[in-house]
């Protein structure tokens, strides 16, 4: 078993390799070349925190991934990141275990901010020239960078509570103005109530709601998303927990018109000006297979 | 994160202390005071082999734990274990990685086969002598010595396909005299038709099954069930897999009658003489959180 430890992963990180390769990963997740377990969760009251474990692989591979990350927010006031975990690579011949990338979390807070650039990609407009960011997190920064890069977008508006640490993503705005100017929005908080409201629907929003991953949190209101088309990572993972979850028990929308991201990078559509598309990803282990395998493959070349 | 080897992990184990923590882990868990993660596995044909995640803690812990496991069959023909994987623990507060264990699956392997040493002495009558196990491997030959050394007992049958390797472990004879004659008898084989018939039943019969883990592998006919009481370590994960569900699902018995191990543990029960008892053991998670607690409780002092 080799451990791996953070600044050697970091320095085998290629974005664009690894955005081929996520890609890749959900198309054939969507065609159901993928075997992926059921998402392990604990939940913690006190401190609060969560710890979700996934793992999976891609048919014909010789190798298989297990994630295990964990998110306890009140770190922060102790000085310590919110986020922890790692990932494991094991041979899919003999269970033997080749690696532990002891990433702390920064696999999943990267692959999680690449694959909102990915959905950003395929449901912004081609002028889109706004990017409106919504919490002041990790996946904050990292989407308003990606995101920002994978589009070719300059402008970045931000809203949070913390006006300090919005400042340092981007231009801090009231969530109104936000709604009403960006031309991309990703959400990145673990709220419980939704911030983006039926009545800041217009034309042509373009939406990535990254930050509801679990049962219970939930940024974008029903009545927004009854009036979205929606796209989903895992068309099964959505009807059970995130803003898809919500809205359909709502009764704001059905489970029949959802798009699977890997089905819309198979047949990618193109989107009226008009119309709001709202991407709900509720982050799946193929994502964590497909970042792992593009970190050892640079380690055991 | 610190990496514990095999060796270090082996020279802290002390049995009876984890027998007791194993045990209070069960009473706790059918008490309700225990959150184990959903079980995520993942089933792999060419070659055949399966992996097992699970994970959870008792309310009230500093520490979580989540266990990775896998087998894969045919890794002696290649001069390998079969059994592979580790255990993490995980700070309850920050969701900080204190330590892998990197057991290799010994600590799988050893929690088995101590938790069919406490099922073994929950469900034997008070005179048996004679112990019989079925199948020769790992789980077979750890669960003769702890077995035998919980009920004190010193004669050992063994009925296996591989009759050199059978010998290893005890005496070895056919299956039918083997049911015929141990007082208690444990099956350890990955066996998709039942091995324990029917036919077999004999008044005073105590088995411990431990090979059916997962969907598709049945040890003890439904028939045999059906003429039993049946004592399992997780009433949910029973009736979804192992020779519970097998006996369900064939309308052999039902879901009502079903004891758990740590419903047993608190208020045992004097099994008449003649009664058939079968303790049908899945593996579950809060077996992981004590083993893996009871080690790093030594390696942390």
């Amino acid at each position: 078993m080799r451990v791996v430890g953070p600044d050697t992963i970091r320095a085998a990180v290629d974005e664009d390799e690894i955005v081929a390769l996520i890609e890749d990963g959900f198309r054939r997740f969507s065609a159901g070349e993928a075997d992926v377990m059921a998402v392990g969760h604990l939940a913690f009251a006190t401190p609060p925190g969560d710890c979700h474990v996934k793992g999976g692989y891609l048919r014909g591979d010789d190798l298989f991934v297990v994630k295990l990350a964990s998110s306890f927010y009140r770190n922060p006031e102790i000085g310590l990141s919110s986020s922890n975990g790692f990932s494991v690579v094991v041979s899919a011949e003999t269970g033997a275990v080749l690696a532990i990338l002891d990433d702390g979390g920064y696999l999943t807070d990267l692959r999680t901010a690449l694959t909102g650039g990915i959905a950003a990609r395929l449901i912004a407009r081609p002028d889109a020239r706004v990017l409106g960011i919504v919490g002041s997190g990790i996946q904050a920064t990292l989407q308003a960078r990606i995101v920002a890069r994978m589009l070719g977008i300059e402008t970045i508006l931000v809203w949070a509570r913390d006006l300090a640490r919005a400042a340092t993503i981007g231009q801090p705005v009231e969530l109104d103005e936000l709604a009403a100017c960006a031309d991309v929005i990703v959400t990145t908080t673990p709220s419980a109530t939704p911030l983006l409201t039926a009545g800041m629907a217009r034309p042509g929003m373009r939406i990535v709601a990254v930050g509801a991953d679990s049962p219970g949190k939930n940024e974008i209101a029903p009545g927004l998303m009854a009036r979205a088309r929606t796209v989903v990572d895992s068309r099964n993972q959505c009807v059970d927990h995130g803003d898809t979850a919500s809205a359909i028990a709502a009764g704001a929308i059905g489970d029949d018109g959802l798009i699977e991201l890997g089905e819309l990078l198979t047949s990618p559509i193109a989107f009226g000006d008009d119309e709001i598309v709202i991407a709900d990803l509720t982050g799946d282990a193929i994502q964590d297979v497909q970042i792992a395998k593009a970190i050892w493959a640079k380690l055991a070349a």
